[in-house]
């Protein structure tokens, strides 16, 4: 599109010479015109067929109408303004009525002639926004107008800036989008041009990042198009801090020298067990770590029988990491020893700095390591698994069991909760990284090596806050389209309020934000610790859906109903099943079962049955994804269901059907074992739970929809 | 209140004696008139002081003016209208102008006078509505009208009639409530008045059950009253089918007999295994029920040691209960005999009825119990459950654990889930009923049972539909008080479309009735199955709380932003700690730990500060329920932990002091270990979740609030 910056330079430097925050309404307007959003139509008429004229190219809806002349200072006393004027014959009157009054009131005025304004009304009342967050940046905000944003907060937001597909998706962003779309005889609006106006503001508010918010409220919106009837903007009176970036390329480095190193340091080793120190080491060794390990440790000659050195610059070789394992206060220096010898990446286990309160450390830390060429993981964390590498650089237990799966963690708790929920599971892990305090490695630079590793199929991560969410949202788009991320963003609720000086700084500071936002970069969200530990276990393990189509085969009736609830929680389509389908299913389930979708074979049915109709919903190209209700009977006890499952779905999958494949099964005990066993083998199951299974399934579908793979 | 009924009578007799489905609108308007139920004010003016008068007695706002005279047809043409006539001058003008008009239109016209109206506008559209719900009879709605409730359908349903209070809860039931409170200038309502038009609706359709669907659609709210603009009324042209019911004496005795039987019949017993009767007999009598066991079966003389029957009227004793395991065809005729030997009650395992289509054999089976004076539970179901009594009456295998929870499931299959959860758990239980397909014995006999039952402290009921969901709200509304009801409702989504010819009647057709009525009777709704078992599972091992303050102390930091998250979701409370309290928690944990809500007591603390911590917070009167959240550290493993909250809990209860204590363990795998023990020790705990204790918790205080004990 093609933009006058040059009219909005002109405006913004205007007040910033003043140090004005607030832009007037005419300073507004032009900024609007300049990027092409429409505002209320006006012009200047000399005759009343002039005004006329201008009345219908403004539309032909009311206008307002006020008299022009230098000599004319109170036009409202003088009778020179009329509102409401609707038609051309109202319009030819008032434009007489307003000069005749003109000339009772001064005679020898001189007059220029009759401002003729489009009056607004009528169409859907929107507001359009864009603030300035926090941790993303620029963003733009969309809902109706009137009670929906003030009570109900129906609106929604974006990073900005955002293109056309974005803008249209905000349309359908909101609960009450069906107003847009024209409700009981209302007119729909023009979507397009609507959702024009969302990039044009995204755009206005990305190219002159000193314009902190900016509301367009009311926007009406109708048949013919969008126009802004008010615009506020503030502007930013001092300059803002530019966050630190690194490249992609630069993240990668590190990264991959972090989680493939050739040798590892660590600074603190010690032989004395129950020292942090201590742990490290043992971990590095028992965990199968083939690289050099290099205890640091200037009291001993040798730690766990390798050979320590007292200070890093002795170490004879090339190191990729150093683990820290000393107390708060060397840690500092240690980071110059550490950037001396030239080591791009320290793992920073101690606390003792800003969760602490000693913010002046930590920032002292942050600078020096800048300074030294060194990346900080931490600190205050419990350090790091990577599975490939048989890598145990932490104090916890070390960790074995191989997959796809990579899970961080800004909270040490959270952390262990990961490991003991992976290890009782058996969840197949790349992975675990802790974060802490975050002073430098984030979100984001882990997300780019894990989209490049083809160790790691699936990345999840436990959250608080984003330093950068507008450089996590870069790395994630990258990487949500070729794998998925869970994210658990905790401290939904606590946000609290932010000083905010418009509508859209006021809507912003909810938990919202996030979520829309994460939605827009294509993560999986979780709204609770247990969904993201179950989405990071399943996910791998789920083949990707190649289209909608959810069908439900059940041995209890009961458990397709739940199923079916599921369904629609979890975004399901629950397939629409032709009636050959339907014949077919039929032929294999008692007369009395339900074919349709939940097919019920029926409580006592073989375990023949439950095999026919397995194989036929696998086999059939038009069925994307299996739901299976399972039912404990005597006929079909629960290890016989589940090897059965097991082997059909295998069969399947060595002539190259791979389609997703969940089950809930319903029973005694005994169905906990056929769970686990399905799970081994590819079908993500659960006892005692409906919800559970088609909660994982309905997260592959998000990130699969989002990935543009459906 | 004061109704004039009989006027309503005349109204709906009129109609009925045409088979007119719809009232007129002057019909509706009397029937409001009837019941109070305030509608556009009018009256006659024969002067225009009159009319000046009238319209100031009306409000003084806008009115509708027109000439009253039989000469005068076509008023409008006549000039003799005017409408949105403001002030007490432009009335007094309008009078004359109207008069003036019809005596030109018609000079010799006979004139009454002019009829002055009340125009309604400004305030608050609301809609107040009744319809007739299949399941539970009269129900009244409330919504915002406009957009509210076309497109987000924000209304909440009330089982009618209601009182003033539930009339005002109403009003703080739809989420756009803020609203009627006033908005940004906006004028807030006389709510009394208009919970006082709810409680009139729902009175009258409450005396008069022929009203099927009625509207006030909009009722125009402000600060001075509530007014109906416009009313709509459907009547039943047909009368209504009675439901049967049954005393609540007539119910306690039969389900007593029922849970507690002297003897139990086994018709279909059979020494050969596999065999359901063969199964039932082998659970009663390894079960170790005391009383006595008599199998049924014409072609052996005894039955697993036992004497056996030929036929039930063989049975020498009095019994209570018989069990049937004999093919559906030969149901029918055992119930008769049943009956003939007077055994109050049937417990109908076999399939064969209305699930698999033979709905006739149904029919003939509910005529002939009723006939036989015989209750039936089933048919369809896997039988009944009653540990006090040692009775297992089921052919699934026996459960021993004995506890405070009665479970009810529509489903078999849901009944698996329930027994296996329950033992896998070591859930303790009083009974494990299925109702399968509810030809008779129902929720609500149930219900009643388990209300007073001094086993039962907990009921959770699994359920597809309620035959008579007024019968059901009338038994929970009683047992709500003493002890808490979990429902499950399942088909959340599958409602499907039902004709309606009213506005409300088309909203009445969703899920929310089933939500708002619940919840108006006092019932704890589970929206998953798993959450049903764990609410089922804790909220008897929960003593319940005295007061809405609830304070998390935690070791891990990211657990305590991720329970408060629970917290909000969950509707609980998150006390403002006092000064003083704060600086006694601050006493025991390190300076950089936060006091405040969480209690954050940090990751490396000794048991010592949680003990002293959680002895605080059990100590101090004005906590009333503490949430845990353990951070798995050498320094506290998990069953030190365990072990510690365990014996400050069982103290501080012999001290009498007994709060609800929940736990989230994040750790490595011993936390499970740790958990189980914490449970058995009355703390409900979980490892890997932050949600699910306090969801329990949280269906503890939902309970609480209904049964009024906070």
């Amino acid at each position: 599109m093609v933009y006058d910056k040059q009219a909005v330079r002109e405006v913004l430097d205007k007040a910033k010479a003043v140090g004005r925050e607030a832009l007037t309404a005419p300073e507004g307007r032009l900024v609007c015109e300049a990027y092409g959003i429409p505002t209320p139509g006006e012009g200047l008429a000399t005759t009343a067929d002039e005004a006329v004229k201008l009345a219908e190219d403004l539309g032909g809806g009311p206008v307002a109408m006020k008299i022009v002349s230098p000599d004319i200072l109170h036009k409202t006393e003088a009778g020179g303004v009329l509102v409401g004027v609707h038609g051309a014959d109202a319009v030819r009157d008032g434009y007489e009525k307003i000069l005749a009054n003109a000339q009772a009131y001064k005679s020898d005025a001189s007059v220029h002639g009759v401002q003729v304004q489009q009056m607004l009304s009528g169409g859907q009342e929107v507001i359009i926004g864009a603030t300035t967050d926090q941790s993303f940046g620029k963003v733009v905000v969309f809902g109706l107008g009137g009670v929906l944003v003030e009570v109900l907060k129906d609106v929604t937001f974006r990073l900005a800036p955002v293109d056309a597909g974005e803008a249209r998706s905000m349309l359908d962003g909101i609960a009450a989008a069906e107003l847009l779309r024209g409700v009981r005889g209302g007119e729909a609006v023009d979507e397009d041009k609507l959702a024009d106006v969302i990039v044009r503001l995204s755009d206005l508010v990305t190219d002159f990042p000193e314009i902190r918010e900016l509301d367009l409220n009311p926007v009406f919106a109708d048949a013919k198009g969008a126009v802004a009837a008010d615009v506020r903007i503030l502007v930013e009176t001092e300059p803002q801090p530019e966050r630190p970036r690194y490249t992609h390329e630069q993240m990668l480095e590190v990264m991959t020298r972090l989680m493939h190193p050739r040798a590892v340091a660590v600074i603190g080793a010690s032989n004395e067990a129950g020292k942090i120190g201590n742990s490290v080491m043992k971990n590095l060794i028992n965990g199968g770590y083939a690289g050099e390990i290099y205890p640091i440790n200037p009291k001993s000659d040798e730690v766990l029988g390798r050979k320590a050195y007292a200070r890093v610059a002795d170490i004879p070789g090339e190191v990729d990491v150093a683990v820290f394992a000393i107390p708060a206060k060397f840690v500092v220096g240690a980071v110059r020893e550490v950037g001396e010898k030239g080591i791009p990446a320290a793992v920073l286990i101690p606390s003792g700095f800003a969760e602490t309160g000693n913010h002046e450390l930590q920032e002292e830390l942050v600078a020096t390591a800048r300074e030294a060429g060194v990346r900080l993981l931490g600190p205050n964390i419990y350090g790091y698994y990577y599975t490939p590498e048989n890598l145990c650089a932490t104090f916890c237990t070390p960790y074995d069991v191989r997959g796809g799966v990579a899970l961080t963690s800004q909270s040490g708790g959270i952390g262990m909760a990961i490991l003991g929920f992976s290890r009782t599971t058996r969840t197949g892990v790349s992975a675990i990284v802790g974060l802490g305090n975050k002073a430098d490695i984030d979100e984001d630079d882990l997300l780019t090596f894990f989209a490049e590793d083809p160790n790691t199929k699936c990345i999840a991560m436990h959250l608080e806050d984003l330093k950068d969410g507008r450089a996590f949202v870069e790395a994630a788009r990258q990487t949500t389209k070729r794998k998925p991320v869970v994210v658990l963003k905790a401290g939904r609720t606590a946000l609290g309020a932010r000083a905010a000086n418009s509508h859209t700084g006021a809507l912003a500071g909810d938990d919202k934000v996030y979520d829309d936002i994460l939605r827009q970069a294509g993560v999986v969200r979780a709204y609770s610790l247990n969904d993201m530990l179950e989405f990071a276990r399943g996910l791998p393990v789920l083949p990707t859906p190649k289209g909608e189509n959810v069908v439900i085969i059940t041995g209890a009736g009961g458990s397709g109903v739940l199923l079916s609830d599921a369904c629609d929680a979890n975004g399901l389509s629950l397939m629409d099943i032709p009636p050959d389908l339907d014949k077919a299913f039929k032929a294999f389930i008692p007369p009395f079962g339900a074919a349709g979708n939940p097919i019920d074979i029926t409580g006592g049915e073989p375990p023949s049955t439950y095999e026919a109709t397995i194989k036929l919903g696998l086999e059939d190209p038009r069925i994307h994804a299996l739901i299976l209700g399972y039912w404990h009977t005597i006929v079909t006890p629960p290890m016989v269901f589940a090897e059965l499952v097991a082997k059909v779905v295998g069969e399947a999958r060595a002539a190259g059907i791979d389609k997703p494949v969940v089950a809930s099964l319903a029973g005694d005990t005994e169905v906990e074992q056929a769970s686990e066993y399905l799970y081994d083998n590819g079908v993500v199951a659960y006892p005692y739970t409906t919800e559970k299974p088609v909660a994982v399934l309905g997260a592959k579908y998000r990130w699969a929809r989002a990935a543009g793979l459906l």
